[in-house]
C-alpha cells in the first residue's frame, strides 16, 4: 500500500471558497510564497507567468477561475449566472498559454455544465470535481505506470511532474513514487529542465521532501548517463497528446526520447486523459509556445550573454510516438501507441 | 580571402615575456578583466579554476607555465635549467585537468625539449611555437572544414570553441568563421552548454563581435531544432580522439551526435592533431572530469536547488566514432573515421 497522505503536503493550487491560493512556484524552493487570486484576470495572469505550471495544475487552475467568474457575475437573488457574463472570464483564461491542452479541456467541461444560465455553485462543485478525478487519476496512474518498471530499475524524469503539477502526487512523478514505494527503484535521476529550472527548483525538492534518493543532472548529460546503462526508463508527463500518440511535453522531451531510443531505455509517457486531444490528428500540428529570449539570457534578473546577444526558446516539443513504448493514463496502459490504439481507449474526435 | 586580422581582436592566452596573462573568462562577456600569472603553480590554478578553458588553450597555457618556471630556475649566469629543477611544475601542470589531452601533448612536448638541461629561452621558444602552430593549424582546419559545408546550410555549434578556447580563430567556431566568410551559411545556432555556460557567455559574444547573426537555444532544445530541418551540420570542437575516432567533447555532445544521426543532420568534429591520442584506443577509456555538484545547484553563488538536493556532473562525454561524419584537423578531413583511417593519418601510438 502506498502511503499517499504523505505525498499531499505540498498543495499547488488551493481553493478557498472566495479565492484561489496558489504556492508560487517562480520562487520555490527557496522561498515558500503564496499569491490569492480574486478574479478569473488574476488566474490568467498567474497561469501566464508561471506563478502556477503543470498541464494538469494549470487546467485546474482555470476552472476554478471561472468559478470566481461566476461568483462575481452570479444575480444576488438567484445565484444563478448566464453563460454571457462569463465570455470575458473564459477568453482571457483560454488564452493564457497555448501548448497544454488540460487548460482548454478544463475551460469546455466547465462550458458544458454553464448552458443558458446555471448556479454559481453548481459551477464551483465543477471545479472542485475537476481537481479531485486529477488527484484519483494520478494515483492509478501511479500503479499503473508502477506495474511496467522492473525491480532494481532506473529512471530519468525531466521538468515537473509532481504534486506542483497537479492535484496532487502527480503524474510521471507519481509512477515514480509508487514504483519506489514498491522498491523497484534502484536509481533516479532528474533533469534541471532549461531555462526555467523545473527540475532542479521543484523536482528535486519534491523527491527530497519525499525521501527518495536522487541525482539532478544537467539536461545535455542524459545521454552519457543512458550510455552508462543506469537508466532503464525515462518517465515524463505530458502537455498535450495528439489521436496518433505523438506527445507535445517541455522542450528536451524529443532528445530524451531519440537518445532513450538509442541506448535502449524505454520511453513512458504519464498523463491524464485530460491531456489526449483526439481532434489533433498529429504532433507536428501542435503550437509550440515560444517564451521571450531574456529566460535564456538571464538568471534571476541578472544578464548572463552580452548586450545583443539573440535567443530561439521554445519550451516544449513533440515525441513521435514511435518513440513512446507505454502511454499511461487513468483508463489504461497503451503501449507502442498509434492511432488505432488510442481511439480503441479514447473514441474519436 | 578570409580577413584573419578581425577574429584576432580577441586573445585569451598573452605571453609577456616575463609573465602570462590571461582573460578571465569566468566573468565574460559582462566583464573584461585579466589574470597575470607569474609562475607555474598560478597557470595550473587558472587552468583549474576555469580562468583560462578549451583544449588547445590549456595545452598553450601549460606550455608558458613551463616556460614560467625554466625562467626562474635558470642558472643566472648560463641562462640553462635542469630537468630536475622543473619536476613540480610539471606535475602540478600535468595534474590540473584531467580530460583534454592538449595540455599532457603540450607538456610532453616541453619535456622532449628539456632533455638533461636546456637554456630558459629554447624553452619560451618552444612554448611560442606550440602557440603559433595552433593559430596557424585553425586556420588551415577553417578551410577544410568549411569545403565541407553547402551553400545555405544551417549549423549548430556546442560549448566554445572560438579565439577564447585555442590560440585564435577557433576550431568549430574557425570552421563556422570561414564558412560564414564564404557565405556558405544561411542559419548559425549554439547551445548555451550548461552548467558552465560557454555558449550563452563565450560563443554568442565570439559570435556577435564577428557580427554573425546567431541564435542561442537551450542544450535540449537542439533536438527540437533539427526536427525542424533548420540544421545540417552539428560542428563541435574536441578534448580527446581516440584512436578509433571516438571523441571526448563537453557534455552534450554525445546528444548531439545522436540527435544529428536520428534527425540526417551531419556532425562535424574540428580539433588540432594535438587532440588525437593514438595511445588511447577507445573513447570509453578516456577519463571523464566530474566536477562540483554545486555548479548545477547554485548560480553565480546563489542556490538555486533546495539545500540537500544531490547532482551528478560529468562535464565531458564521448561521441562515438560510428556517429561521427567527419573529423577535421589541420594534417586533412577524415570522413566517416575508424581506426584504419586514424592510423593512416596519424600513424600508431
Amino acid at each position: 500500500m502506498i502511503d499517499y497522505d504523505r505525498y499531499d503536503r505540498i498543495r499547488a493550487v488551493q481553493w478557498q471558497g472566495d479565492a484561489l491560493r496558489l504556492l508560487d512556484q517562480r520562487v520555490l524552493p527557496l522561498r515558500t510564497e503564496f499569491i490569492t487570486c480574486a478574479t478569473a484576470d488574476e488566474v490568467a495572469a498567474a497561469i501566464r507567468n508561471l506563478t502556477v505550471r503543470g498541464a494538469p495544475a494549470i487546467g485546474i487552475a482555470a476552472a476554478y477561475g471561472v468559478a470566481l467568474a461566476a461568483k462575481a457575475a452570479a444575480d444576488a437573488a438567484t445565484g444563478l449566472v448566464h453563460a454571457d457574463a462569463l465570455r470575458d472570464a473564459f477568453s482571457v483564461l483560454r488564452a493564457s498559454r497555448p501548448t497544454a491542452v488540460n487548460l482548454f479541456w478544463a475551460l469546455d467541461r466547465m462550458a458544458r455544465v454553464l448552458g443558458e444560465a446555471v448556479s454559481a455553485e453548481r459551477m464551483e462543485h465543477e471545479a472542485i470535481a475537476i481537481e479531485r478525478e486529477d488527484l484519483a487519476a494520478n494515483r492509478h496512474m501511479g500503479e499503473l505506470g508502477a506495474a511496467l518498471i522492473a525491480p532494481d530499475s532506473g529512471v530519468l524524469t525531466h521538468c515537473n511532474t509532481g504534486s506542483l503539477a497537479t492535484a496532487g502526487f502527480g503524474t510521471a512523478l507519481g509512477v515514480i513514487r509508487a514504483a519506489y514505494a514498491q522498491g523497484r527503484l534502484a536509481r533516479v535521476f532528474n533533469t534541471e529542465t532549461r531555462p526555467w529550472l523545473q527540475g532542479t527548483r521543484l523536482t528535486a525538492w519534491e523527491l527530497l521532501t519525499d525521501g527518495i534518493p536522487a541525482k539532478l543532472i544537467a539536461d545535455s548529460a542524459a545521454s552519457h548517463l543512458m550510455s552508462t546503462g543506469a537508466v532503464q526508463w525515462v518517465i515524463v508527463g505530458a502537455d498535450r497528446i495528439a489521436a496518433n500518440g505523438d506527445t507535445a511535453n517541455k522542450i528536451g522531451t524529443l532528445q530524451l526520447a531519440v537518445a532513450a531510443r538509442h541506448f535502449g531505455a524505454k520511453f513512458m509517457v504519464v498523463a491524464p486523459s485530460s491531456t489526449v486531444d483526439m481532434a489533433m490528428p498529429h504532433g507536428r500540428d501542435i503550437h509550440i509556445e515560444l517564451r521571450e529570449p531574456k529566460e535564456l539570457l538571464e538568471h534571476a534578473g541578472q544578464r548572463v550573454a552580452a548586450e545583443g546577444v539573440d535567443a530561439w526558446n521554445p519550451v516544449f516539443d513533440v515525441a513521435p510516438a514511435e518513440l513512446i513504448d507505454a502511454i499511461v493514463t487513468e483508463r489504461g496502459v497503451i503501449e507502442r501507441p498509434d492511432a488505432a490504439k488510442m481511439s480503441g481507449m479514447f473514441g474519436s474526435a
